[in-house]
């Protein structure tokens, strides 16, 4: 199914991370590879990729987080002060757009790890300053001595399913004649397929019991996320809408959803795009016998 | 399956945490349920059950968690100063092989937030001092006014799969004989499917594909974790063991791992106990066709 922001090339070479001397070496490899950001967004060049620069020619004070190998050469993402913006602009949406899958996937960890350190420059549990340590995945306290780790938070999206019909929904913030998958940050103390029911009661009223999981994605947007799509049975097609999450939701058909996602002109929804995992889990049921 | 720590019967009521008004009734309703901890252990009672006290019995200045709705009574958990400790005591254990389902779910979420207080009462982006707010579902920066919210974490738990036999391997701070499924936090950037054959190759130097996901629960020990488990499908059996993970891998047969779940005298190794997904999974793939 391959979804956006999968399929990274990169070997995470976790045991660099802890090594020492091994990490002086890759630090020092003249052969390295510097991904360059404009701010938190990506930079694409000419040829339709993301943009890299070598080690001589970025601030020797830089920080770098190692994103991994590749051909034995190590890419690196210098560390910037950047705000990553929840709600993402339509520039963002076109570069992504024209990236190969591998650079998307790349270009997600980067943002991830990056929006993960500005956010964690104090430690939570006794507010002293924290400083970055293994290799970029991680950061340590200088009053306490605690370790923190990048942390991704997971998410379920998911289609109600309901008499051959699936559950869609917009916000206020979407552009026009969006809709999308139902989604909503996993709680404490609750399973993916909890989640899943929850979330569909709480934004549509609909009960639901089966849950099939289907895939999953990192999202880089709003911090790191995991997004879990999963489908689930629904009991009835009654919705009551809470309107402080969702504007609108309906129910479409296998042939609404097909005509959304190939753009066709009869379409009664735009479908997200490509790189969104609610479109691969749309594609997904909508072509399931 | 009903993997442990799953099947709260409690609503989460999420609409009463930003309710000034409705919250405030809930927090004078003299029905309330407050629950007894001991530390961040759980209170069984002679029943078999877990504690619970009335409001008028805890302090006033008891700062609570609104954990939900049951029977209309609302159920809190007294917001306590206290560590939890990653490597759990028998006694625990043995707590929770006491306590019904229901209970369990509903002290592994109160364990949860109790120590994510714990572990920001500072802001990681200002360092500020935050307080809690959102019933207990939210800490905010007294400084910066940023909100934070619970987190969990995703955890992958997963059997590799070849020629019939599944990957099972234990780590030295286990008792004697006891094997699990590997298992290892998923980073920014990677899929749930991608973190599983990343650490199936670090953790053993298994190659896998295909990724079947399973089922999940939550464990609320060493914070709050969402336990993804899956099954794999491995391209060889030889073993590279990375002995700063594992102590020791092996493969096992449907036969052994049954013996093992059942306790059988002739079993060759002792399975983890039912409320643990390793149990779920390992069952649950010993019984599939």
């Amino acid at each position: 199914m391959n979804p956006g922001f999968t399929g990274s090339p990169l070997d995470r070479a976790d045991r660099l991370r802890s090594d020492v001397d091994g990490y002086a070496a890759v630090l020092s490899d003249w052969r390295a590879r510097i991904l360059t950001l404009d701010g938190l967004d990506p930079v694409v060049t000419a040829d339709g990729g993301l943009a890299w620069s070598t080690i001589a020619e970025i601030h020797v004070e830089a920080e770098l987080i190692l994103l991994g190998l590749a051909d034995e050469k190590p890419h690196f993402v210098p560390l910037v002060e950047a705000e990553g913006d929840v709600f993402r602009s339509p520039a963002i949406w076109r570069a992504l757009s024209m990236l190969p899958a591998e650079d998307a996937a790349i270009y997600g960890t980067a943002r991830s790890l990056i929006d993960w350190h500005n956010s964690h420059k104090y430690c939570g549990k006794c507010g002293g300053s924290t400083s970055l340590f293994r290799a970029g995945w991680g950061r340590k306290c200088t009053a306490c001595a605690k370790e923190h780790f990048p942390r991704t938070d997971p998410v379920v999206i998911m289609l109600a399913e309901y008499d051959g019909k699936a559950l869609i929904g917009r916000q206020s913030r979407f552009p026009p004649g969006n809709y999308s998958a139902l989604a909503g940050f996993l709680e404490p103390g609750e399973s993916m397929e909890e989640a899943v029911r929850r979330e569909i009661h709480e934004e549509a009223g609909v009960q639901c019991v089966a849950v099939r999981y289907v895939t999953s994605q990192p999202w880089p947007f709003g911090g790191s996320q995991l997004m879990m799509a999963c489908i689930a049975e629904a009991h009835g097609d009654a919705i009551t809408l809470d309107t402080n999450e969702l504007e609108d939701a309906m129910w479409v058909t296998k042939a609404q959803a097909k005509d959304a996602l190939t753009g066709a002109d009869a379409r009664v929804f735009n479908a997200p795009p490509p790189f969104a995992i609610a479109h691969t889990l749309l594609k997904y049921w909508a072509e399931e016998d």
